[in-house]
């Protein structure tokens, strides 16, 4: 596969007579795929059943003669207005018991069936006139599912297509009463239809309960799309993706992957910081031009896994955004450095938020490569710098990493219905193993719960894996990677159940959890070794060798040769240091990275990435302020 | 009354052979009493109008035979799911006008006559059925009133009982208007039937509004509570208690004590030092798994008063709980600190909370005696060495103090009603009165505002009690006690009026409240003798002596030997020098305590405590951390 | 006009037998006038329809009989209790669609139809009944319009205005959608009916379609409040004005203020500092009983512009308030600074609220001239002073300062619908702009955006002026003024939309914005020439002359003589620098004045203002804590 770079375009938000001179202006710019179509429901479908798609006839010609390619979107993200008319309860509702309002976007309810059927109808219609079109080369569905915190709504919809669900799931009303322990607190059911949506109740509702409503609300989502997918490859042979969003964990991108033919997400790195990242305000004040520099790779990894090796960025912030708490300017080189970052991490596109700012609308702050009079933005000159040196570099080089993280949406859903102390989550521990083996000069691979591919690699991290099936410790134990274990992995079964053993009960591996505590953020435990034990840790009862422990005699790091359990939660330097004793045991090499610079590895290049203000001596080398070098291996 | 311990157990939740095995166990491990049947409705009442008794009574007997003694729970706290169908508007409404939905505990509405017939059907049924049985040998009503937010409700139900209410209490509409000035603002109501809840409003409702729903949201408990008391006094001679919660103040709990034999509450200190007490960020720290060391103490010496004297630990804390924003373990030895110092403050019985630790449902991350697969948790070896030691301390050893404060509930109302100033409330205010007064090695009673014991004191606190009847007044000038009203005491009568001529009007007491104001925490106002007043206070014009002044020539204590008048709020430190210059007019001894060190007399002991994770210096012996001991007087 | 005390009188709350004294006492203290009636409606019709006049006739008299002058207010702001029964759904409904109770005050939505129905007639009886009585010498409509954020309602009936409203401003749908820019999103709507109001949507609205709420939510109490004063002059030929409330800009306060003969506002100095204003904490205790030294001038300056030059103080605070996070005492001094400081603002009239503190209701802790018990509080004497000194200096003299800031409440309705940037807002854009020209010791006039009145001055000021007419743009460039325009002035045309050519489009001024960034507050850029741009900025694309510039090359301040475009948002000490430069190319005379110290000057003569605790040694002189100094000029 070749490296390119496209940009996302409306042709809908622009007089017709301008779509040539675009057109002309992205090819000569070196562009070669626009995406084009998915908020465009209400130019196709203007009155329900009248359909007009004589305008993206025409767009898609203009820009397919100039030589682009044509990624089309499927607008099910912008229903029209009539439709609420025609079904006026088909919006989400929130927490509250709110319905949620037209007059933006993602305005409807994954529960309801009505909308479902409009979905199917547009999308049959799209994909039919355009499936065989030479220039529609490939296709997304809808636009960021999840984004504006549209997975969960407690409508009545959800509420039927919920008892629906259970009832598939559990048979009968008293297998879901002894598999939610219903017994405690009166809270048994007789039929199905008694049971309600988890939200509003006097104090929490059972974790069972809210953990078999975030899991219903991933599969809505993930048939939701499948429905599309299903639909468009009646018609069409080119590949289909879905642009997923950036830390939004409450459906199962891996599960929406298996459906696609490549992932792709929207990499906002400044919007993202502000809004997305927990960090020191003084952190945020050093990157605040340039975004954290794990965030995006972190995603970049995932994405790859979620597209099982294929991936793009759909959307790259080329300017200041509209939407975070602070919108600051990129600084000088950092769209050229976020561009290769993803090339670096295996991109087949980097594509970039829009061709031209909006005068109108929501977006109407939303920079793009041109302004909105027309003229090009200091983006343009970084892109065409990329696309001149991607001349002598223009082949993905896929490689595997050494090293590999588990992530698991499923475990998300469990740390958000307990999180059991506050501000701990699942995106954080994952994000802060990340971090750590990336600032050791690591590439990282993430895999999924139900991989088949842990043998490869040297060491594989398991953390915060809640519901661990037999399977994965089975793969766990004939893997050939030193495998790192928890804290809080293996913990429940079913749906929120403590298994007995008690966990993690992992093969061969005499170890207990007997107690565990959440501990605030300002009392930290020390370590015999040096450094701290903080905000959460585990007992264990274990004959294993330990490896490290508190200053109070309770283990924090134990196991053999092939299997360690993790007990507790670390500083960063701690993390750090214990991470590199575990490398430590194999041949993989690790370097001690400053902050903001980072490296990755494909097959035949090794990159280095400096998110600093300043420049950084590494390596015996110097890189400058926000800049990347890329050298062969 | 012997000293003794007990546990909270759940045979519902426990496949029934391991009944016996629980029962044994319990016993040989020297409990005396075991809790149950509390939350069990939908167990014995699986439909509506279908009981199954057959369990309990197995249960019961099992219990029974080994010689433990039961407190019968009625399980109106968690009525099952069939009740909902039957009555789908039964739960509370929030301040929001948002129904609270099934699917925890505590979802009715004290309101609804429907639920509470209901009600006095499971407790009639379940008094019957064991109100002689020889092993029953107390019964608890419901479960923690107030709990979750429940005493108020805003349901069309609570507004109906609230116009009934305002009937019986006003007789006419135009004597309502009076009293709370309605004339003010248009406000004035034609009949009772517009009077609404008073939520929602444009800006704050009139306070006499806002206090006489208080009021009325109290009563509602009291008579729900006494509706149970009297139909089991029908049935069985066994005593009654209910199991309060630690800083619940919204309904009066000496009004339901009246109904019930003894007072229990549920001690939880570790999840109580993070939810429910003001405490600076490194006070929490440093006492985070050992809790506050006046917290426990306050409310063991509160409910002796609700209790007239009889009163349990209902639910002991014996490891991590999972409510709290932290949920830490407990110091190794603070298990058997809690217990001493329960016994300490004359409790009759301390019980854990629970037997064994659940599986399932929302309480699968609080610990019990056992963990969830039966192996015993590190508190069991602390509860056997408090049984041991009991046997030669084993009687409850009633003691009046020198020392009381008068709390009323009918004050925290007002306080809430009307603060006047960010953060003020009537709960911190007469805490703080109770750890300065512990932090000089005092023991204290609780005095409720009708009170007729306050004679035989040395010196009686009486701060913030807004509304202060006649006969309080009459009573605090006959005692022989130093009377210390104030600040914000007397300040209204009848529902929120300021009375004329103006506060405090104490008989015989020539002073004045001219003017008050609340403060910035930043901007306190030097005392001429060192030290701040904090927050709030109030001018007085006055005759009597100035005892103490601040350097803008305010008065903030006057005067003379047995009345005296605090206008002010102060710092830790200023109020402990005013309070101790008190003291010292009598013959109190004081002691100057270390912070988290303890003293309590009883009759015939001196305990000490040492909440610390170090250990302590003081009168010439030395306190171990996170222990306590025992001196005969 | 005569420079004259007023207050705020209740007859309604106090029984008939006072109200002789009362007026008396009024009389004797130097008063000139008295307002009265504002809340009375259930007084004056206490059933629908069934008027009572004779209390009201009463009470008019026997103050008017003491020579005390009457200010007679519309009762609208309290309807009644039967207007409910009437009208249920008569409330204004907030953001989350909950409709406001009964209960307090201005619980009416300003579109519903029935409730400005009876307004016109309760309006007309009481101009009938009082319009020609001598007493009857001016009258105010309503209370503090928008207080309680009652200004935008989301009911139905706000809904059906909203859509006439649209449908008047945009004559057809495809002209909505076309200057909406609805084609984004696929938001558009195919008739007026589906436009809803844009709470509660998935994201946020369209800035267009939420700018159109706000402008008109304005125009709803522009029309509410004229239709009311045209009714008043059917029968009156005396003065009308409305109590405007400070930091409310919720509505066009210059278009209401010309339907009214004067503006008035209602300054509670204390109370403002803990809640309208940003400021540290420490800032707050060091003026926590005195206020801010800007704010009241602010306002002050603001309504005699909003008068057209004649503007009273409405209600001054006299003492502690009620309805603030912190509710200080004024420190001794204030209520005659505050009283003097209006004055020298060219107030014609100062009126204390209230008379007497009532010891019922809301404001029962709101102090007054008299206490509950009718003894005088501290004020007393403080207005005496004021009165004595008056006799020497009680002539109104207006003057026309040297210096003026464009004040345009579109603005802020702009910036409310787009910040970009967290705590960005116009209010405080406007009043740092006005606090630093203060403390440099000028006197400011505030000028609407329409305004005729700009050649006159030396420097005109016009930040954040979002929406900038040709006219006004004309206008500053016929001025002889230095115009200081920006940032973000005449950013957006039409409704929203960014102007093409880019802003600011400036006649003959050659500077385009070309990107525009908010930032972290605490990732300021350093300027060339020492200070910092804070919070946002913008680049420039200009030809004009660039006097100041940032570290990275970026202009901050461009222009010739007579127009300056500042590009940025700066620190309080880099903003005076740069305002200072600006001065010093005119001969206006600036002075360094100290925190806390103010000048103000009218025709005649010069005052100086402490608002500090300590005596401040200025030009020459000493000026005690608290107190103001008054020269002739």
């Amino acid at each position: 596969m070749k490296r390119t770079l496209g940009v996302c375009y409306y042709p809908e938000h622009w007089p017709r007579e301008v779509w040539q001179d675009d057109a002309k202006r992205m090819a000569s710019m070196g562009l070669t795929w626009v995406r084009i179509g998915e908020f465009a429901w209400g130019q196709l479908e203007k009155e329900e059943g009248k359909y007009d798609f004589s305008w993206l006839d025409d767009a898609i010609g203009i820009l397919g003669r100039e030589g682009l390619k044509i990624v089309l979107g499927t607008p099910t993200a912008t229903p029209p207005r009539w439709m609420i008319n025609k079904y006026p309860d088909m919006t989400a509702v929130d927490r509250n018991g709110q319905p949620r309002k037209f007059g933006s976007r993602r305005h409807y309810c994954f529960s309801h069936q009505g909308y479902r059927e409009e979905c199917r109808k547009i999308v049959a219609k799209i994909a039919e006139r355009y499936g065989s079109n030479p220039h529609v080369s490939a296709w997304q569905t809808d636009n960021e599912y999840g984004c504006h915190d549209t997975t969960i709504s407690y409508s009545g919809y959800a509420r039927q297509e919920f008892r629906i669900w259970l009832k598939t799931r559990y048979g009968s009303i008293e297998r879901l009463n002894e598999a939610w322990g219903n017994h405690f607190w009166s809270m048994a059911y007789s039929c199905f239809s008694e049971v309600d949506l988890p939200n509003l109740t006097v104090t929490e509702a059972n974790p069972a309960h809210e953990l078999a409503f975030r899991r219903f609300s991933s599969d809505q989502v993930v048939s939701f799309n499948a429905a599309q997918t299903e639909i468009i490859r009646r018609y069409s042979s080119a590949p289909i993706t879905h642009n997923f969003m950036g830390r939004i964990t409450d459906f199962d991108h891996f599960q929406v992957g298996k459906d696609l033919d490549f992932a792709c997400w929207d990499s906002y790195p400044l919007g993202f910081l502000e809004d997305r990242i927990s960090a020191s305000e003084t952190y945020k004040a050093d990157f605040s031009n340039q975004g954290d520099c794990d965030f995006q790779a972190f995603h970049h990894d995932l994405y790859r896994s979620v597209g099982n090796g294929r991936w793009w960025v759909m959307e790259q912030q080329p300017g200041p955004v509209n939407w975070a708490p602070y919108n600051p300017s990129p600084l000088p080189g950092m769209v050229k450095l976020w561009s290769w970052e993803a090339f670096a991490h295996g991109a087949e596109v980097v594509s970039y938020f829009r061709w031209r700012q909006l005068p109108f609308a929501q977006e109407q702050l939303h920079s793009g490569l041109l302004r909105p009079d027309g003229e090009e933005t200091e983006a343009v000159a970084e892109i065409a710098s990329v696309i001149a040196e991607l001349e002598m570099a223009d082949q993905v080089q896929p490689a595997q990493a050494e090293v590999a993280i588990i992530f698991d949406y499923d475990s998300d859903y469990s740390w958000v219905t307990q999180p059991h102390g506050k501000g701990l989550n699942y995106f954080q521990l994952i994000f802060e193993t990340y971090q750590t083996l990336r600032s050791l000069g690591l590439s990282i691979d993430f895999l999924p719960s139900d991989t088949e591919h842990m043998s490869t690699y040297k060491v594989v991290f398991v953390p915060g894996l809640v519901h661990m099936g037999d399977d994965l410790k089975q793969a766990l134990f004939k893997s050939n990677a030193i495998c790192v274990v928890g804290p809080r992995s293996a913990a429940r079964i079913g749906d929120m159940e403590i298994p007995r053993p008690l966990p993690p009960d992992l093969i061969d591996f005499d170890c207990v959890v007997s107690k565990l505590e959440s501990l605030r953020p300002n009392a930290p435990i020390a370590l015999e070794s040096g450094g701290y034990v903080t905000r959460y840790r585990e007992w264990l009862e274990t004959n294993e060798p330990i490896l490290e422990k508190t200053v109070d005699g309770v283990p924090v790091l134990v196991g053999k040769d092939q299997i360690m359990y993790l007990a507790a939660m670390l500083d960063d330097e701690t993390r750090k240091r214990l991470f590199k004793s575990i490398l430590d045991r194999t041949d993989v090499d690790t370097i001690e990275l400053p902050q903001g610079v980072r490296v990755r590895d494909t097959a035949t290049e090794r990159f280095w990435f400096n998110y600093n203000w300043t420049k950084q001596h590494i390596a015996g080398f110097t890189l400058d302020a926000a800049s990347y070098k890329r050298e062969l291996r």
